[in-house]
């Protein structure tokens, strides 16, 4: 399998992966680790990296969409990811449409129902030298910023990563 | 549900609904209808309009992509959709990324694969008079468009979205 993309891993809606890995991390540098508190602007109208889906509890089927310093970092292959690359991925709950499905005349088609949340990678390697220069933001579908405690495990999961540069989607050609 | 979402169906794939299809309609007209052998310049830069996965034989992750036409026409909830219009839909097989599985500690995340195939619809009232103003498009992974007898069917199918001038996928806010 060459690809092993996926999305910015929203915490709150991971409360497995979450709770491991903050018992597993939780110095105090982290605790006061920034993370991004606006919503970048235009990022609805970014180009597209790729699409996922994720089954199970979390049931979200999605985009992750670039600034143009995120994409022509991707195509160009450059990791480290560059300051100034902005990652977006918009998540919305997969919902069978009934409409297509009665068509096609079996279930099979899942496309995006309601808007949950969209959480952001942004980076800074000055701002946010102690999460790997990544500043990790969450908002949920009211527009609203999640708070400290929720971003906390972030960076714990996406560190993971280190050899995609903390990011876990791949560009789809 | 209020969305019905879904991608510019691909018949080739679809071999039920394209058998049902055929032999519903298949007039002489029909089958001399132009559609699209060119595959339109500077897709994968537009802009994301919605995913979609489709479960079964399909067994797709995808996204469809919209030039500036086409964005402004969704966004201003504009139907017909105007001549000049053009949509992308950016298919891949669905692949479970074991990596993030892993990480996740279960089953869940779905990602693209392989490229498939990219179907487009193109919007000329005069030059796809006989497919209700779309020409059809369908281009394997080699880049090459499939033949006539190929994309047949795809007008017969869309036809029954009258009310979404023939376009399955809805713009995911």
């Amino acid at each position: 399998m060459r690809r092993i993309a996926f999305l910015l891993v929203w915490v709150g809606t991971m409360t497995g992966v979450a709770a491991l890995m903050s018992s597993a991390s939780g110095n105090a540098d982290e605790a006061a680790a920034p993370f991004v508190t606006e919503k970048p602007a235009g990022y609805r109208d970014w180009k597209w990296i790729a699409s996922a889906h994720e089954e199970g509890n979390l049931n979200s089927l999605g985009a992750v969409l670039g600034n143009p310093v995120a994409i022509k970092a991707y195509r160009a292959g450059t990791i480290p990811f560059p300051d100034g690359t902005i990652l977006a991925a918009l998540h919305y709950s997969a919902v069978p449409s009934e409409e297509n499905n009665k068509i096609f005349g079996k279930a099979q088609s899942i496309v995006p129902g309601s808007p949950t949340n969209v959480p952001f990678m942004v980076k800074d390697s000055k701002k946010y030298a102690a999460t790997g220069g990544w500043g990790f933001g969450h908002f949920n579908a009211n527009g609203k910023p999640v708070d400290a405690a929720f971003m906390k495990p972030c960076f714990a999961c996406h560190e993971q990563f280190r050899a995609h540069d903390l990011v876990f989607t791949q560009y789809a050609p």
